[in-house]
């Protein structure tokens, strides 16, 4: 459901939404988030592809959120990278499964369906004023050495 | 949260969950289920490897499955060819994190929960069961000449 594609995603959202205003190179945002910077620039294009980011070109420019966190939820980051798949059809295409699943495909898509409604349900906004450290800011014990170091170090 | 692979998986347990005492070579249930013959070998040695199907040698030989179907639920067919993720502990490895996810993982953890219960809570009888033609079986328009088509021609 969360592929590594929709997780980088989320974390540079997630992140951005905390820097409203100041926005933020993708070499930046790869050190703050954990991420490859190759492949968070393709992530980067397609967020901003959706107008879910917008980018500033120039000595100060960088990626800034281009929503309010409040109207974007989990599933629109989701959906802009890597679309939530739910079953909408029979996966072997059988003739007589057109107007409906089988009860396999149905369980399943019933499983999606409540992932995607809770994914649907909650906004950026919401992670962002949940109590607890969001683990794309850097984190208490690494804070004296923020910038300093590169981002594989602060990993476990 | 379903891949390929497990998608093939189920096919196949939910096909011979319906053939018990008949065994089926690979290449007969990849032509019942739609699934490429070599990519269903891996496959069906995955679920051999925890016991789900058995494969007995010889001419009358193939697979068949060697657990109740009601003591035999979507996840542990999912898990035995491409296990489940749930969000055990912080993606990025913060060393502040150890003692819980941070509000966007736990989120995200907690829509897996759900689904993961759900696969848990689903027996293949319960699949078997149901109303409803299974897409894994001959569907009704095609039974007459069941056994001439090739698996393609089944298809929409």
């Amino acid at each position: 459901m969360f592929s590594q594609t929709a997780e980088y995603a989320l974390r540079a959202v997630v992140f951005l939404g905390n820097q409203i205003g100041h926005p933020c190179t993708t070499a930046e945002l790869a050190g703050e988030i954990a991420a490859p910077p190759d492949y968070l620039a393709k992530v980067m294009q397609g967020l901003s592809r959706v107008g879910i980011v917008q980018s500033q070109r120039g000595l100060h420019g960088g990626f800034k959120l281009a929503l309010d966190p409040g109207e974007l939820t989990i599933l629109d980051v989701v959906n802009a990278v890597d679309a939530f798949h739910r079953v909408d059809s029979c996966p072997l295409g059988r003739p007589g499964h057109n107007s409906g699943l089988c009860p396999l495909h149905r369980r399943i898509d019933n499983v999606m369906a409540v992932a995607e409604k809770t994914l649907h349900d909650t906004t950026i906004q919401e992670v962002l004023q949940e109590p607890g450290l969001l683990c794309t800011l850097p984190c208490v014990v690494e804070s004296t050495s923020l910038g300093k170091e590169k981002p594989k170090s602060r990993r476990k």
